[in-house]
């Protein structure tokens, strides 16, 4: 066979026309709020699972999103926050987010799964917002998230990660519940 | 700020000159020597970190590789079994590469990493293959490992992975001493 020495992923075209990247994203709510609509939009268009996610920097400004693209792309990485995390690196040519300082931000809609858990730890995040819970995605939307430390808040805030979850669950859960129903969220 | 929409990774040039892509690779031993082979390429190139994995199909045939390229990248998603397993995936265009059946392999020269452990069960593995241990990585390279759940490898056994570790472990500690200790091997 001949190995693949290129890798190429891409988000929908859609974000370029309905994401404000000149908003300033101050509060958590604005944050979350965004990562929610990405998934709610991801959904609506037909273009992937129903996860969306958004990495900020210290000044509230947007960096990058990222929006579940596994089908689409034939790749189980492409994870909304692992999206969010690689066009965030690029965008800053940097491997870690927060090496040059400040607190940097990944808000999600639902608690990351076991990759993207692990993935934080060297994506260089300070502070972790998320929506929906584990066991909503589980029985709302039948997505398995895979095993994590009995403590998981705990081993991220032993790193300097800081968490504030539930945030807009109640949102974040309309939109696995539309998608677990084969439904359409307008 | 301009969001991206386009990630782009690449494998360095050399994996199409040195790895042997028509081989059988038929025996756990001949899977763990081509990703031990492949850590020890990267260092040598100084194409990235001292790792290495590969995928192979239910035929033991070569499917994809990866090394560690989150320097070069500036990407912390591009680790070698991430890579390996998204050259893989593209290759075949299936996001979980056992869905057609059979026993898929990924060999990686260390103990997956927290991200790369959630990752494995996504990708559609059956049986994975470890050289050194995470204390290796972490006293012979300095690298963190992060934190995994207590019975690891129970977990993934219960979601139908197999285990083989410590395969080759001396071979695959010795790039990592050489890397530790700034070393060049040859």
């Amino acid at each position: 066979m001949t190995l693949l020495a290129q890798l190429h992923l891409h988000l929908p075209p859609w974000i370029h026309d309905e994401v404000d990247a000149q908003r300033d994203y101050r509060s958590p709510a604005d944050k979350i709020a965004l990562a929610i609509d990405l998934s709610r939009r991801n959904i609506r268009h037909g273009s992937g699972g129903p996860f969306g996610a958004a990495v900020f920097d210290p000044a509230h400004r947007l960096v990058g999103v990222g929006v579940n693209r596994v089908v689409p792309t034939a790749c189980s990485l492409a994870h909304a926050e692992m999206m969010a995390f690689a066009t965030s690196q690029q965008r800053t040519q940097r491997y870690r987010l927060n090496e040059a300082g400040g607190r940097w931000t990944l808000a999600t809609s639902s608690q990351p799964c076991a990759m993207c858990y692990g993935a934080l730890f060297w994506a260089g995040i300070d502070d972790l917002l998320i929506g929906a819970r584990a066991s909503d995605v589980q029985s709302l939307a039948a997505f398995d998230e895979g095993p994590l430390p009995t403590d998981w808040q705990g081993e991220l805030q032993a790193r300097g990660i800081a968490v504030q979850a539930d945030l807009a669950r109640e949102s974040a859960c309309d939109v696995l519940r539309a998608y677990g129903s084969g439904g359409h969220v307008y």
